[in-house]
Protein backbone atom coordinates (compact mmCIF):
# COMPACT_ATOMS: atom_id res chain seq x y z
CA UNK A 1 0.00 0.00 0.00
CA UNK A 2 1.74 3.71 -0.14
CA UNK A 3 0.43 6.55 1.35
CA UNK A 4 1.27 10.23 0.87
CA UNK A 5 0.03 13.08 3.09
CA UNK A 6 -0.21 16.84 1.68
CA UNK A 7 -1.40 19.80 3.80
CA UNK A 8 -2.86 23.25 2.45
CA UNK A 9 -2.54 26.96 4.20
CA UNK A 10 -5.50 29.18 3.20
CA UNK A 11 -5.30 33.29 4.21
CA UNK A 12 -8.99 34.17 2.24
CA UNK A 13 -9.68 38.32 2.43
CA UNK A 14 -12.91 37.12 2.97
CA UNK A 15 -14.52 36.07 6.40
CA UNK A 16 -16.47 33.41 4.17
CA UNK A 17 -15.46 32.10 1.01
CA UNK A 18 -15.79 28.77 -1.44
CA UNK A 19 -12.26 27.63 -3.26
CA UNK A 20 -12.18 25.37 -5.98
CA UNK A 21 -9.01 22.80 -5.26
CA UNK A 22 -9.71 19.73 -7.34
CA UNK A 23 -6.68 20.87 -9.13
CA UNK A 24 -4.58 20.50 -6.07
CA UNK A 25 -6.26 17.55 -5.40
CA UNK A 26 -5.55 16.12 -8.71
CA UNK A 27 -1.63 17.23 -8.68
CA UNK A 28 -1.50 15.66 -5.10
CA UNK A 29 -2.69 12.25 -6.49
CA UNK A 30 -0.19 12.14 -9.16
CA UNK A 31 2.67 12.83 -7.10
CA UNK A 32 1.24 9.98 -4.95
CA UNK A 33 1.54 7.43 -8.19
CA UNK A 34 -1.46 5.76 -6.54
CA UNK A 35 -3.64 4.03 -9.26
CA UNK A 36 -6.66 2.86 -7.43
CA UNK A 37 -7.07 4.17 -4.15
CA UNK A 38 -8.74 7.34 -2.08
CA UNK A 39 -7.84 10.43 -1.61
CA UNK A 40 -9.33 12.33 1.87
CA UNK A 41 -9.91 15.75 1.90
CA UNK A 42 -9.96 17.28 5.05
CA UNK A 43 -10.60 20.63 6.82
CA UNK A 44 -7.98 20.91 9.84
CA UNK A 45 -10.38 23.34 11.74
CA UNK A 46 -14.10 22.98 13.21
CA UNK A 47 -14.70 25.83 11.16
CA UNK A 48 -14.30 25.29 7.79
CA UNK A 49 -15.78 22.71 5.45
CA UNK A 50 -15.14 20.59 2.52
CA UNK A 51 -17.81 19.77 -0.29
CA UNK A 52 -17.94 18.46 -3.81
CA UNK A 53 -20.37 20.95 -6.14
CA UNK A 54 -20.57 22.79 -9.26
CA UNK A 55 -18.41 25.40 -10.13
CA UNK A 56 -21.20 28.06 -11.13
CA UNK A 57 -20.73 31.55 -9.50
CA UNK A 58 -24.36 31.52 -9.07
CA UNK A 59 -24.94 28.09 -6.99
CA UNK A 60 -21.85 29.08 -4.69
CA UNK A 61 -23.88 32.38 -4.18
CA UNK A 62 -26.84 30.66 -3.40
CA UNK A 63 -25.39 27.89 -0.94
CA UNK A 64 -23.22 30.80 1.25
CA UNK A 65 -26.90 32.61 0.80
CA UNK A 66 -28.79 28.97 2.25
CA UNK A 67 -26.24 28.61 5.01
CA UNK A 68 -26.55 31.80 6.33
CA UNK A 69 -29.91 31.75 6.81
CA UNK A 70 -29.80 27.93 8.28
CA UNK A 71 -27.21 29.28 10.62
CA UNK A 72 -27.08 32.71 10.67
CA UNK A 73 -24.05 34.71 12.41
CA UNK A 74 -25.36 36.75 15.62
CA UNK A 75 -25.14 37.36 19.14
CA UNK A 76 -27.34 34.84 20.70
CA UNK A 77 -24.84 31.88 21.13
CA UNK A 78 -23.70 30.31 24.41
CA UNK A 79 -19.68 29.76 22.75
CA UNK A 80 -19.24 34.09 22.66
CA UNK A 81 -19.55 34.10 26.58
CA UNK A 82 -15.74 32.34 25.28
CA UNK A 83 -15.19 35.67 23.85
CA UNK A 84 -15.24 34.24 20.37
CA UNK A 85 -17.80 35.37 18.18
CA UNK A 86 -18.03 32.85 15.41
CA UNK A 87 -20.94 30.15 16.73
CA UNK A 88 -22.35 30.28 13.28
CA UNK A 89 -18.92 29.02 11.53
CA UNK A 90 -19.30 25.93 13.50
CA UNK A 91 -22.67 25.15 12.53
CA UNK A 92 -22.08 26.22 9.27
CA UNK A 93 -18.98 22.78 9.52
CA UNK A 94 -21.36 20.73 10.60
CA UNK A 95 -23.66 21.28 8.01
CA UNK A 96 -21.53 20.68 4.94
CA UNK A 97 -19.49 18.54 6.61
CA UNK A 98 -15.57 18.90 6.30
CA UNK A 99 -14.37 15.65 4.51
CA UNK A 100 -14.86 13.89 1.30
CA UNK A 101 -13.22 11.21 -0.15
CA UNK A 102 -12.38 11.23 -3.79
CA UNK A 103 -12.09 7.85 -5.47
CA UNK A 104 -9.22 7.04 -7.79
CA UNK A 105 -9.28 5.02 -10.68
CA UNK A 106 -6.36 4.53 -12.85
CA UNK A 107 -4.63 7.18 -11.40
CA UNK A 108 -7.05 10.12 -12.16
CA UNK A 109 -9.61 11.66 -9.81
CA UNK A 110 -12.93 9.50 -10.19
CA UNK A 111 -15.68 12.09 -10.82
CA UNK A 112 -18.63 13.03 -12.25
CA UNK A 113 -18.51 15.79 -15.09
CA UNK A 114 -19.21 18.49 -12.76
CA UNK A 115 -18.03 17.50 -9.54
CA UNK A 116 -15.19 19.96 -8.18
CA UNK A 117 -13.78 19.56 -4.78
CA UNK A 118 -14.35 23.03 -2.39
CA UNK A 119 -12.76 24.42 0.27
CA UNK A 120 -15.57 26.01 2.44
CA UNK A 121 -13.94 29.00 4.74
CA UNK A 122 -16.37 30.03 6.97
CA UNK A 123 -13.85 32.04 9.63
CA UNK A 124 -11.27 33.27 7.50
CA UNK A 125 -8.49 36.79 7.63
CA UNK A 126 -6.61 33.62 9.74
CA UNK A 127 -4.05 30.83 8.77
CA UNK A 128 -6.22 28.13 8.21
CA UNK A 129 -4.93 24.45 6.96
CA UNK A 130 -6.41 21.04 5.23
CA UNK A 131 -5.11 18.21 4.91
CA UNK A 132 -5.03 15.39 2.21
CA UNK A 133 -3.69 11.83 2.40
CA UNK A 134 -3.67 9.42 -0.27
CA UNK A 135 -3.86 5.69 0.41
CA UNK A 136 -3.90 2.73 -2.67
CA UNK A 137 -2.06 0.95 -4.40
CA UNK B 1 -4.61 -4.44 -1.41
CA UNK B 2 -7.42 -5.22 -3.72
CA UNK B 3 -9.83 -3.04 -5.51
CA UNK B 4 -12.83 -3.13 -7.41
CA UNK B 5 -14.84 -0.46 -8.74
CA UNK B 6 -18.26 -0.45 -10.03
CA UNK B 7 -20.62 2.53 -11.76
CA UNK B 8 -24.60 2.30 -12.03
CA UNK B 9 -27.08 4.08 -13.35
CA UNK B 10 -30.19 5.62 -12.68
CA UNK B 11 -33.43 7.17 -14.09
CA UNK B 12 -36.22 7.55 -11.79
CA UNK B 13 -39.30 8.27 -12.85
CA UNK B 14 -39.72 10.86 -10.33
CA UNK B 15 -38.36 13.96 -9.99
CA UNK B 16 -37.29 13.38 -6.31
CA UNK B 17 -36.50 9.52 -5.02
CA UNK B 18 -34.81 7.46 -2.45
CA UNK B 19 -33.52 3.94 -3.51
CA UNK B 20 -32.47 1.70 -1.50
CA UNK B 21 -29.22 0.16 -2.90
CA UNK B 22 -27.84 -2.08 0.52
CA UNK B 23 -28.14 -5.23 -2.18
CA UNK B 24 -25.68 -4.07 -5.05
CA UNK B 25 -23.18 -2.33 -2.26
CA UNK B 26 -23.23 -5.98 -0.87
CA UNK B 27 -23.01 -7.64 -3.99
CA UNK B 28 -20.23 -5.15 -5.02
CA UNK B 29 -18.17 -6.50 -1.89
CA UNK B 30 -18.74 -10.35 -2.41
CA UNK B 31 -17.64 -9.97 -6.37
CA UNK B 32 -14.37 -7.78 -4.93
CA UNK B 33 -13.26 -10.99 -2.52
CA UNK B 34 -12.39 -8.14 0.13
CA UNK B 35 -12.92 -9.45 3.78
CA UNK B 36 -11.59 -6.21 5.45
CA UNK B 37 -11.91 -3.11 3.91
CA UNK B 38 -14.10 0.06 2.75
CA UNK B 39 -16.69 0.50 0.28
CA UNK B 40 -17.13 3.89 -1.00
CA UNK B 41 -20.58 4.44 -1.99
CA UNK B 42 -20.83 7.87 -3.87
CA UNK B 43 -23.04 10.11 -6.40
CA UNK B 44 -21.15 11.48 -9.40
CA UNK B 45 -23.64 14.28 -9.58
CA UNK B 46 -24.06 17.59 -7.41
CA UNK B 47 -28.13 17.05 -7.56
CA UNK B 48 -28.02 13.52 -5.78
CA UNK B 49 -26.89 12.01 -2.57
CA UNK B 50 -26.50 8.44 -0.71
CA UNK B 51 -27.04 8.77 3.24
CA UNK B 52 -27.42 5.77 4.98
CA UNK B 53 -31.32 5.07 7.30
CA UNK B 54 -34.25 3.24 8.19
CA UNK B 55 -35.86 1.72 5.02
CA UNK B 56 -39.21 2.81 6.61
CA UNK B 57 -42.01 4.60 4.03
CA UNK B 58 -43.03 7.12 7.05
CA UNK B 59 -39.32 7.95 7.38
CA UNK B 60 -38.39 8.55 3.92
CA UNK B 61 -41.62 10.60 3.36
CA UNK B 62 -40.24 12.63 6.47
CA UNK B 63 -37.09 12.95 4.93
CA UNK B 64 -38.24 14.26 1.99
CA UNK B 65 -41.07 16.91 3.21
CA UNK B 66 -38.37 17.79 5.54
CA UNK B 67 -35.26 18.65 2.99
CA UNK B 68 -38.02 20.36 1.05
CA UNK B 69 -38.68 22.64 3.57
CA UNK B 70 -34.92 23.41 4.90
CA UNK B 71 -33.59 23.70 0.81
CA UNK B 72 -37.14 24.25 -0.99
CA UNK B 73 -37.47 24.71 -4.32
CA UNK B 74 -38.60 27.53 -6.07
CA UNK B 75 -37.81 30.65 -8.32
CA UNK B 76 -35.42 32.82 -6.09
CA UNK B 77 -31.93 31.70 -6.92
CA UNK B 78 -28.87 33.09 -8.74
CA UNK B 79 -28.40 29.61 -10.16
CA UNK B 80 -30.91 30.06 -12.18
CA UNK B 81 -29.72 32.99 -13.96
CA UNK B 82 -27.69 30.28 -16.08
CA UNK B 83 -31.31 28.57 -17.23
CA UNK B 84 -31.37 25.74 -14.70
CA UNK B 85 -34.06 25.22 -12.38
CA UNK B 86 -32.11 22.90 -9.88
CA UNK B 87 -31.14 24.48 -7.08
CA UNK B 88 -32.80 23.01 -4.70
CA UNK B 89 -31.59 20.29 -5.78
CA UNK B 90 -27.95 21.40 -5.18
CA UNK B 91 -28.77 22.33 -1.38
CA UNK B 92 -30.56 18.98 -0.96
CA UNK B 93 -27.16 17.45 -1.75
CA UNK B 94 -24.75 19.35 0.54
CA UNK B 95 -27.56 18.74 3.03
CA UNK B 96 -27.68 15.12 2.45
CA UNK B 97 -23.76 14.64 1.51
CA UNK B 98 -23.42 12.49 -1.65
CA UNK B 99 -21.13 9.20 0.03
CA UNK B 100 -20.86 7.25 2.49
CA UNK B 101 -18.18 4.79 3.64
CA UNK B 102 -19.43 1.38 4.16
CA UNK B 103 -16.89 -1.18 6.64
CA UNK B 104 -16.20 -4.51 5.66
CA UNK B 105 -15.64 -6.88 8.06
CA UNK B 106 -15.28 -10.94 7.09
CA UNK B 107 -16.53 -10.29 3.70
CA UNK B 108 -19.48 -8.49 4.72
CA UNK B 109 -21.27 -5.49 5.08
CA UNK B 110 -20.26 -3.80 8.83
CA UNK B 111 -23.67 -1.93 9.15
CA UNK B 112 -25.88 -2.23 12.75
CA UNK B 113 -29.77 -3.73 12.23
CA UNK B 114 -31.62 -1.21 10.60
CA UNK B 115 -29.27 0.79 8.37
CA UNK B 116 -29.87 0.46 4.79
CA UNK B 117 -27.70 2.65 2.45
CA UNK B 118 -30.31 4.95 0.06
CA UNK B 119 -29.56 6.87 -3.52
CA UNK B 120 -31.13 9.77 -2.78
CA UNK B 121 -31.95 11.74 -6.60
CA UNK B 122 -32.83 14.95 -6.30
CA UNK B 123 -33.72 15.83 -9.88
CA UNK B 124 -34.78 13.04 -11.38
CA UNK B 125 -35.85 11.98 -14.81
CA UNK B 126 -32.51 11.64 -16.77
CA UNK B 127 -29.37 9.11 -16.22
CA UNK B 128 -27.55 9.47 -13.58
CA UNK B 129 -24.51 7.42 -12.09
CA UNK B 130 -23.02 6.75 -9.18
CA UNK B 131 -19.49 4.41 -8.07
CA UNK B 132 -18.73 1.68 -5.58
CA UNK B 133 -15.06 1.63 -4.69
CA UNK B 134 -13.86 -1.52 -2.61
CA UNK B 135 -10.43 -1.16 -0.81
CA UNK B 136 -9.26 -3.64 1.34
CA UNK B 137 -7.58 -7.42 1.73
CA UNK C 1 -2.19 -3.71 4.54
CA UNK C 2 -3.28 -4.06 8.37
CA UNK C 3 -6.82 -3.85 9.89
CA UNK C 4 -8.41 -3.77 12.72
CA UNK C 5 -12.02 -3.64 13.87
CA UNK C 6 -13.56 -2.00 17.38
CA UNK C 7 -17.00 -1.82 18.80
CA UNK C 8 -18.36 0.68 21.56
CA UNK C 9 -21.46 0.18 23.43
CA UNK C 10 -22.63 3.92 24.70
CA UNK C 11 -26.25 4.05 26.83
CA UNK C 12 -26.44 7.83 27.58
CA UNK C 13 -28.97 8.73 30.34
CA UNK C 14 -29.87 11.87 28.58
CA UNK C 15 -32.34 11.76 25.25
CA UNK C 16 -29.55 13.64 23.57
CA UNK C 17 -25.77 13.67 24.23
CA UNK C 18 -22.25 14.69 22.78
CA UNK C 19 -19.46 12.27 23.84
CA UNK C 20 -15.79 12.66 22.95
CA UNK C 21 -14.63 9.66 22.10
CA UNK C 22 -11.05 11.03 20.61
CA UNK C 23 -9.30 9.40 23.23
CA UNK C 24 -10.93 6.04 22.05
CA UNK C 25 -10.42 7.17 18.69
CA UNK C 26 -6.48 7.37 19.63
CA UNK C 27 -6.06 3.70 21.61
CA UNK C 28 -7.70 1.91 18.81
CA UNK C 29 -5.46 3.21 16.45
CA UNK C 30 -1.88 2.11 18.42
CA UNK C 31 -3.51 -1.41 19.34
CA UNK C 32 -3.77 -1.62 15.56
CA UNK C 33 0.23 -0.71 15.07
CA UNK C 34 -0.93 1.13 11.92
CA UNK C 35 1.66 4.10 11.27
CA UNK C 36 -0.21 5.42 7.87
CA UNK C 37 -4.06 5.10 7.27
CA UNK C 38 -7.77 5.70 7.83
CA UNK C 39 -9.57 5.03 10.42
CA UNK C 40 -13.46 4.96 10.01
CA UNK C 41 -15.44 5.92 12.98
CA UNK C 42 -19.04 5.20 12.24
CA UNK C 43 -22.06 5.09 14.19
CA UNK C 44 -24.55 1.55 13.59
CA UNK C 45 -27.99 3.56 14.40
CA UNK C 46 -30.00 5.82 12.81
CA UNK C 47 -30.51 7.94 15.22
CA UNK C 48 -26.98 8.76 16.32
CA UNK C 49 -24.21 10.67 14.95
CA UNK C 50 -20.50 10.75 14.69
CA UNK C 51 -19.00 14.51 14.27
CA UNK C 52 -15.95 16.74 14.34
CA UNK C 53 -15.96 19.82 16.45
CA UNK C 54 -14.33 21.88 19.19
CA UNK C 55 -14.92 20.37 22.57
CA UNK C 56 -16.27 23.31 24.37
CA UNK C 57 -19.32 23.59 26.61
CA UNK C 58 -20.63 26.37 24.75
CA UNK C 59 -20.13 25.65 21.13
CA UNK C 60 -21.68 22.01 21.70
CA UNK C 61 -25.19 23.67 23.59
CA UNK C 62 -25.37 25.65 20.35
CA UNK C 63 -25.06 22.94 18.31
CA UNK C 64 -27.97 20.84 20.29
CA UNK C 65 -30.31 23.64 20.32
CA UNK C 66 -29.56 24.29 16.75
CA UNK C 67 -30.31 20.59 15.57
CA UNK C 68 -33.23 20.74 17.83
CA UNK C 69 -34.80 23.88 15.97
CA UNK C 70 -33.91 22.84 12.25
CA UNK C 71 -34.90 19.24 13.38
CA UNK C 72 -37.59 19.50 15.74
CA UNK C 73 -39.17 16.63 18.02
CA UNK C 74 -42.61 16.83 17.41
CA UNK C 75 -45.91 15.05 16.79
CA UNK C 76 -46.09 15.58 12.96
CA UNK C 77 -44.15 12.70 11.25
CA UNK C 78 -45.35 9.91 9.21
CA UNK C 79 -42.95 7.30 10.50
CA UNK C 80 -44.90 8.18 13.55
CA UNK C 81 -47.64 5.78 12.37
CA UNK C 82 -45.54 3.03 12.89
CA UNK C 83 -45.77 3.67 17.13
CA UNK C 84 -42.15 5.45 17.04
CA UNK C 85 -41.64 8.87 18.52
CA UNK C 86 -38.41 9.56 17.08
CA UNK C 87 -38.37 10.84 13.73
CA UNK C 88 -36.63 14.04 14.58
CA UNK C 89 -33.56 11.77 16.23
CA UNK C 90 -33.17 10.34 12.40
CA UNK C 91 -33.53 13.76 10.87
CA UNK C 92 -30.42 15.53 12.77
CA UNK C 93 -28.67 11.86 12.07
CA UNK C 94 -28.66 13.02 8.35
CA UNK C 95 -27.87 16.35 9.36
CA UNK C 96 -24.75 15.66 11.35
CA UNK C 97 -23.78 12.87 9.18
CA UNK C 98 -23.22 9.38 11.19
CA UNK C 99 -19.48 8.99 10.29
CA UNK C 100 -16.05 10.50 9.65
CA UNK C 101 -12.55 9.25 8.71
CA UNK C 102 -9.67 11.10 10.67
CA UNK C 103 -6.65 9.98 8.82
CA UNK C 104 -3.52 8.36 10.83
CA UNK C 105 0.11 9.81 9.93
CA UNK C 106 3.48 8.52 11.69
CA UNK C 107 0.76 6.51 13.96
CA UNK C 108 -1.13 9.13 15.52
CA UNK C 109 -4.42 10.73 15.02
CA UNK C 110 -3.63 13.71 12.28
CA UNK C 111 -6.20 16.43 13.40
CA UNK C 112 -6.08 20.07 13.71
CA UNK C 113 -5.60 21.80 17.20
CA UNK C 114 -9.07 21.69 17.69
CA UNK C 115 -10.62 19.12 16.53
CA UNK C 116 -12.38 16.40 18.26
CA UNK C 117 -14.10 13.49 17.77
CA UNK C 118 -18.01 13.04 19.14
CA UNK C 119 -20.82 10.31 19.13
CA UNK C 120 -23.57 11.91 19.16
CA UNK C 121 -26.60 10.37 20.89
CA UNK C 122 -30.02 11.70 19.70
CA UNK C 123 -32.38 9.19 21.21
CA UNK C 124 -30.80 7.94 24.43
CA UNK C 125 -31.44 5.75 27.24
CA UNK C 126 -30.86 2.69 25.51
CA UNK C 127 -27.90 0.27 24.51
CA UNK C 128 -26.23 1.90 21.09
CA UNK C 129 -23.12 0.90 19.29
CA UNK C 130 -20.82 2.72 17.48
CA UNK C 131 -17.66 0.91 15.42
CA UNK C 132 -14.03 2.07 14.70
CA UNK C 133 -12.02 0.37 11.69
CA UNK C 134 -8.63 1.30 10.72
CA UNK C 135 -7.09 0.03 7.51
CA UNK C 136 -3.57 1.48 6.41
CA UNK C 137 -0.20 0.33 6.76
Amino acid sequence: MKSLTEYFWFNTPEHRAYVNITDDVSKVVTKSGVQEGFVLVSAMHITAGVFVNDDEPGILEDIDNWLEELAPMGPDYQHHNTGETNADSHLKNILVGHQVIVPITNGQLDLGPWQQVFYAEFDGRRRKRLMMKVIGE
